[in-house]
């Protein structure tokens, strides 16, 4: 008997047919003589009609009530899901987060998981029933509800893996699981069978929308397997978990790519100390995240050294940064500062890499042999990323996938 | 300054523009320098539509999750009114059931309060902000969702005025006030100005439906004063309170009608002790609630003595009553039972009755004078009931209305 906690996402619990899919699967695994917990998103689409309601009463709703109106689409999924166990036969009941209860800060709409008491969660298995819990929610210690941001469910299922030592948290969506890289840019894109904590953070950090990236980062800390699989099939999906030989053997697991950062060059700046500093510190203090940064070697004219800084910032910032990088490059006398948004970054994840040398030469290699001029790298132990114009997307996707040999293993 | 909860109904929250309208009235009692609470309903529809999405899982869903899917209509309302009341420049913070907490009996889905926590509506309101509290719902012992019944933000309202000492609960409602009848059946009703618990109370069990009748019950018990008012005007609306000498002057306050009663005849039982305990013992343990009862007088025949037991029971329950009641007539050898749905029972409430004879025998000759025959009477200290045929509703209704002189004060 193992202890298995099932995560369904808005998709999974789209329609009252879905619901009952999800409850019979739920019951199919409870008849093989597991204890079962099912975490369950709201129904797809309920979270931004609640969320329009909001913002139909005013233009920047206070996040402590917006989290108040977008808990309630989990609270009815999570009803709803323990009624269609009940109606097939089963044992359910519901418990949302204030009940679990699953503590967390008081950051309303990305608050973060503090605690998680089970006590909840094993009487009602005590009782025989299947645990129905709400994702995406919490309470902070006022007793205020909280939410956990966009894809917040995943992170609720893995927290209440760990916090009840499950034994796997299944996470079901509607890819069979994660594949080598996005397969509607690269057809010959396979599922990976087994790919490690460290992997999958960089690949969900890179781009791969699969799993959110706090819940790997949550499994990895505690150890707690995932297995992400179609809830339309019973085929086989990824398993995440921790590293094994078998797994530092594969030097590039997957291919990823983020066309969701802008760049952003400020030229010709004075190359003497604490300017690089003065730039980043003045964006970190507005709470925009800056990704890979590149200083050009410096270049002397009349005994005045002056550099270039290029970025990277999410496209969504840029509005709200604008403002600062220009006027922090008018205190640093830069020459000028330009703007790209047509730039994509793409990467090649695998642990195989500590172990390999030359992976990311091979890298630049295919991506020089198709023409693709690269304008920033960035490299971690297990990860190389380049920018790249965006009109390369596909052309780079799909020569570094047959060029790391992931085409052909199908 | 006073104390103040102001309830608002479905219809008064049922859209955007008219959640605008009550902050907006909140904030107006507010600037006077009172403090306020608000009771929210969930918007209109909205608790038809919750049912509807666990009804299309299950035929008969579980009541427990059941009210875990309705209270989501309040919760989305309070946040809805709170941050509407921002909008318009105030301080405002929601609070479910569980975070007053409100906390009730584990009767799902027509829960009765036990007690109220004061405490989180005082330091809201030591913040500054207006409390928005969620109608509708508790919590019981275990930390589960209760609803407290159809109507039962009345209920909340009512409560909370007591728990913490409110100065007056304020009932906005789409009506002005308590009429002295259906104004829909007798145009010349007119707005009560003031009327007495108990004869509120009477009102609303006898078929006026501006009141919940707990909410009245609570009010009474408690002593909280309830003015019950339009939230779509400044007017004064009816003030209903503890009994006082102005009030025991009028002999009739009000005429109601109900129809939501059928007439079950069981004739020709035998007339020995017992009989009519057994019926009425068979037909309470069903938990079905018989109204008025009326038993004829004996006829003997041939040394047997025979009677007919007449009693109403509501037409809802009629379908699940008739195998009980034709059983039970079986085991007393009944000639036969009888249905009547036709029926309405038409009454007159009055303080004033007390001190006043003969308002009974008034009642009676205006039927009479109409031609309206009388099939059953049920008196109380303050009101008497009659049960006509239910063609006859408005003719009673209008009669009654002038005969008492409640037409003539318009």
């Amino acid at each position: 008997m193992a202890l298995i906690v099932q995560k369904f996402g808005g998709t999974s619990v789209g329609s009252i047919d879905r619901i009952r899919n999800v409850a019979r699967r739920c019951l199919a695994t409870a008849a093989q003589g597991h204890q079962v917990v099912v975490i369950v998103s709201a129904m797809s689409g309920e979270t931004n009609r609640l969320l329009k309601l909001a913002h139909e009463v005013t233009e920047i709703p206070d996040a402590r009530e917006m989290d108040v109106i977008a808990a309630t689409g989990e609270q009815v999924s999570a009803a709803l899901t323990a009624l269609a166990i009940q109606q097939e036969g089963g044992k359910a009941r519901s418990l949302l987060g204030h009940q679990v209860k699953i503590l967390t800060d008081g950051a309303y709409s990305k608050a973060r998981i503090k605690a998680i008491e089970g006590s909840k969660i094993f009487s009602t298995h005590k009782k025989g029933a299947i645990a129905v819990v709400a994702g995406f929610q919490g309470v902070d210690e006022n007793g205020d509800i909280t939410t956990l941001g966009r894809g917040g469910s995943d992170t609720t299922a893995v927290a209440v893996a760990a916090a009840i030592g499950a034994d796997v948290c299944e996470i079901y969506t509607d890819v069979d699981g994660v594949y080598t890289t996005d397969p509607s840019v690269c057809p010959e894109a396979r599922k990976i069978p087994k790919i490690s904590f460290e992997e999958m953070l960089e690949l969900a950090s890179l781009g791969a929308k699969v799993l959110q990236i706090r819940s790997v980062e949550i499994a990895m800390k505690y150890g707690v397997p995932i297995h992400v699989r179609s809830s339309f099939s019973d085929a086989e999906g990824t398993w995440v978990t921790k590293e094994d030989k078998s797994l530092e053997e594969v030097v590039v697991t997957g291919v990823a790519y983020d066309k969701n950062e802008a760049r952003v060059v400020v030229a010709g700046v004075e190359d003497k100390p604490g300017v690089v500093a003065e730039l980043f510190g003045t964006i970190a203090e507005k709470n925009i995240s800056v990704d890979m940064i590149i200083q050009s070697p410096a270049v002397g004219n009349n005994g005045e050294s002056r550099t270039d800084v290029a970025f990277t910032v999410l496209k969504t910032d840029l509005p709200r940064a604008k403002p600062f990088i220009e006027e922090v490059a008018k205190s640093l006398k830069a020459q000028s500062v330009r703007y790209d948004e047509g730039i994509v970054k793409v990467s090649i994840v695998g642990l195989g890499m500590r172990s390999h040398a030359g992976v990311a030469a091979k890298m630049f290699r295919i991506l020089a042999q198709e023409g693709i001029n690269i304008s920033a790298i960035s490299t971690s132990e297990i990860k190389v990323s380049c920018l790249v114009a965006d009109k390369y997307t596909e052309l780079a996707v799909r020569a570094l996938h047959a060029g790391f040999g992931l085409s052909d293993k199908a």
